[in-house]
């Protein structure tokens, strides 16, 4: 304590001009986000803390900012760090040049491979860095019982880490229909996180049902992708928290919501952001500048990135550039480029002419130097359909989606069994199970790809991160689930049994231990071979991953086998007339 | 837990509507306060949480609204019980049909009496009442070191209730100097209650130093009379309390700063309040009825005493007619009229027809049975001023506010001793010791009451509440200081040595046992009484309570004699040329 009070004693003079600042921002425009005001003033700091925000205070340091803006650091209120394929060190680094200074993100990608041990690993390699990583205890692992996952987290296992000071409540609670079916243990998870911040995550979700979510105590929604919707979500005191990611972007058409009443009730958040996007287009500099362009003012334009998250998550120390906040300070050249100049977190010059000059050197050993890819052997036969029926379930990409239509369609067959058919761009998709060794293979058929020869294979997929492999050959489709299994992890394209690209993710098959430069180069060459194999998405190994997630419709496929999301259960490949229908999406 | 999931599993499924709730409210108008939309439509209440805002609930009861106007249960964010004189279950009877269903309240009044026992007896005497109080940890305790008061709270007394759930932080940290000053022990008092709310009380405060005093992490303020000054404070962050009381009433000169950019960083609240204006006015309902007529939107208006204050002291269980908020609304005749038709408070029924219609009798046992006043003996030679020097120093009453003039004049004497001057309206002034029984008495002289005749006499006196009288004969006086240690602390009028009207406060001196008809009765006999006497000032008694408050400029009056504020230090009463102007003011 004595050690505390003796930095306020410090900041309190600085702040009362008894004693020089460590360092003074001079002449910039200060944002305020609580007048709507533009300050020119200096802005001095003191022991990481803004001590003021006025006229002429003198600095140990002194940086002239005449023509610049002010902002505070930025907030994602909910991003997962796994989706980046960075490791929290790698991924801090990326983002600062953004002028992001804090995250909080929901660690299930981890928490569904390794448990609690990959939760604890990420709080680890988040620890002691100049950018603040806050987590959400993952509320719904495994996502589904229709896939085999790694780990289960139960209420006793989240109840281990609620008082980690950087775990700030319970992460989105996808299981919306377990709210509604009362679900025992659900409804404990929430009791228990009671007085703690309850993230939300409901798609499409209206009316009473939504009422009925609320009243479980779920204070947020970042899956909203309709207007009237976010409406609803908002009037019943929800933090809408807007999200522009990589595949998912709604910004556009929810903006309209915003408006002088509900400008602090939303947020804008990223959710599922690549590497490659990061580096090529940005984070929420990127969202904002988004929001300038689509008429947003920019003084509620940075709320959504600072004070608004701030306040929502109860970080009072931040989300503002006034007395008493922590020194986490944007600098941009103006407000139409909105491009960062230089960063400051607790008041430590990070970011100068938008590159990176200080971040501490990783001294972290890489986690999990064992692999956590335990694939039972398999052989040729491994992969083999007999052909049976007369139509089977194709899952069909929609492009840019998640979410993927269930086709009925005859299948072509060599000696009974079915084949990769490219003139009808049906081919064999396979979910090998990772985390137990089972030898359990889920086997299907996807139509979208567009491959027109040899493999794909990756083992990132949603939720549970078994290895999913699409190809046209059983052949390569083996190679590259081997190519995976070899290199602990990672994306691979394979063509006559050869690795032509790979990019590995030896951190629990999900991250990278290489900076995002680096990781980016090798994304793109496997993009690239991919595409070079006839691939038509733009980033097939994306889409691959969300071909396993069982609770976005419409068919996907686990290690279990097809299934059907509207039915929530487990279809076989091939139909009777009888079944052909399915049912209309139900939440 | 049991229990509790029980609950929630039954209000979830009354907002699925799979079960019928308890309560619902029929076609009403709710003021939704995050979109600003009036939705016409039933709310639906079941275990005594919001679980439906829609159309057509079924209900247990079914109450018909239509026509009228809902809003949450309003919230005060700074309300000194004390200041009401009334016990807590009274005071929430009579702010209950004002549509007030919570109050924040720093005990400092009683812990300046009684310590922590006395704020202990306020958070049992609040507690299971169907009426929310919550406590602020007293934090300058006493107010000074130039009166003597009955207790004095440190850090480590403090912490002894740090943890109570009732209480949600640091009180209004008066001490302001101190924080500038850096005062060890006020630090350490933020320090051991950071992360939970600080409030403030910097009146006048402005430029780097109310910078400082932010530093310090103080989040709000309810002193603020300027705008300028509501606007450097809101810049900072910190929370506006628009004080409307009894006493200091700021709000006509404050609105202005309201704004769609500061609407959300604005709240009212009373601070002090007497039971006759309670009677009389109303509470938060009267201050939004007059911000109406100031010309503020109903739903702005409607936030300031509801979402805001909610939001700034945490308490998301309420602040919105939203689901899985608690049920405690208020239904108003109209919006222009603001009138309280009815109140539910965990949705039962109190308030109907804007009477009470359900109050649990009140089986406490009356706190501090035996008084708390202890008053050496007295007599006729205890109040002698003897003359000296020219010019006295002279407490010159300005009508309306709290602050004080310093004037020098000649005064008058018999023998050698100073008398009152009814001619120069120039009437003896005393403070006795009423903690201790040390005996010691400061005497001084006040101008503007008018008395022609007698005394009065109050166990009131801020902050350390020791006995003040003013009277034109020292026997007049000293019946007055006796009648009110018989009575065990109260309000009393004397003439030719008798008591011509009292209102006891057998509550520590400070609050009374009855019901806010009976005291506001008592409270205008004495008032009626005193301005028989020739009184001009409306509410003397509360004149004479600041009159003892030595952090208020510019002359007050102490058991250790007469403070000059503006010095800081005890003053003689007469004065020599040479120390006769006063500083200017400074903070």
């Amino acid at each position: 304590m004595n050690s505390d009070l003796e930095l306020q004693k410090r900041r309190i003079r600085a702040a009362r001009k008894e004693v020089v600042s460590d360092l003074v921002l001079k002449n910039g425009s200060v944002i305020n986000l609580f007048s709507g005001v533009f300050q020119r003033c200096d802005v001095a700091v003191c022991e990481g803390v803004i001590v003021g925000v006025g006229p002429e205070y003198a600095g140990n340091e002194e940086i002239d900012v005449s023509g610049r803006y002010i902002i505070p650091g930025m907030i994602d209120g909910h991003l997962h760090i796994e989706s980046t394929m960075l490791l929290p060190h790698n991924l801090a680094a990326a983002l600062l040049v953004h002028g992001t200074t804090a995250i909080v993100s929901d660690p299930h990608e981890i928490a569904n491979v390794a448990g609690l041990e990959g939760v604890r690993m990420m709080l680890e390699q988040s620890a002691d860095l100049p950018f603040d990583f806050f987590f959400m205890a993952p509320s719904c692992v495994p996502a589904t019982g229709l896939e085999t996952s790694g780990a289960e987290l139960n209420t006793a296992d989240l109840l281990k880490f609620k008082n980690e000071p950087r775990i700030l409540g319970l992460a989105e609670m996808m299981n919306f229909s377990g709210i509604l079916s009362c679900d025992e243990e659900v409804l404990k998870k929430i009791y228990h996180f009671r007085g703690m911040i309850i993230d939300g995550h409901c798609p499409s979700l209206k009316g009473h049902e939504l009422q009925a979510y609320m009243t479980a105590q779920i204070r947020s929604d970042h899956e909203t992708s309709d207007r009237s919707e976010a409406i609803e979500k908002i009037q019943g005191g929800m933090m809408l928290m807007i999200r522009e990611g990589s595949s998912a972007k709604n910004l556009e058409e929810l903006m309209p919501v915003i408006n002088h009443r509900t400008s602090n009730r939303c947020c804008f958040v990223s959710d599922d952001l690549s590497a490659e996007d990061i580096l090529n287009s940005g984070h929420l500099d990127a969202i904002v500048k988004k929001a300038l362009l689509l008429g947003l003012d920019p003084v509620t334009a940075v709320q959504m990135v600072t004070r608004n998250p701030a306040e929502y998550f109860g970080l009072y120390d931040r989300g503002a550039v006034a007395p008493g906040r922590r020194a986490d300070m944007v600098v941009l050249d103006s407000l139409d480029g909105f491009n960062v100049i230089s960063v400051y977190k607790n008041g430590i010059t990070l970011v100068e002419d938008g590159r990176l000059v200080s971040f501490p050197k990783s001294n972290r050993i890489s986690p999990f130097s064992s692999s956590t890819l335990n694939i039972a052997p398999l052989n040729r036969d491994s992969l083999l359909i007999p052909h049976q029926g007369e139509k089977a379930r194709i899952i069909e990409i929609i492009p840019g989606q998640i979410i993927t239509k269930m086709v009925f369609d005859n299948v072509k067959s060599d000696n009974g069994f079915v084949v990769s058919d490219t003139a009808s761009d049906t081919i064999k998709l396979c979910v090998v199970e990772r985390h137990r060794g089972s030898g359990r293979i889920g086997l299907g058929l996807v139509r979208g790809l567009g491959l027109k020869n040899g493999a794909i294979a990756s083992s990132v997929s949603h939720d549970s991160h078994n290895v999913i492999a699409a190809g046209i050959c059983d052949k390569d489709i083996l190679t590259a689930i081997d190519a995976v299994r070899l290199m602990s992890g990672g994306l691979v394209v394979v063509s006559g049994e050869n690795i032509i690209a790979k990019a590995p993710l030896e951190v629990a098959g999900l991250m990278s231990v290489q900076p995002i430069d680096v990781l980016s180069r090798q994304l793109k060459s496997v993009e690239l071979a991919a595409s070079n194999l006839g691939c038509v998405i733009k980033k097939p190994f994306m889409a691959l991953s969300f071909l396993a997630l069982p609770v976005i419709p419409e068919l996907k496929l686990t290690d279990m086998g097809l299934v059907d999301v509207n039915r929530f259960e487990i279809v076989p490949l091939f139909t009777s007339k009888l079944s052909d229908q399915p049912l209309t999406v139900r939440y």
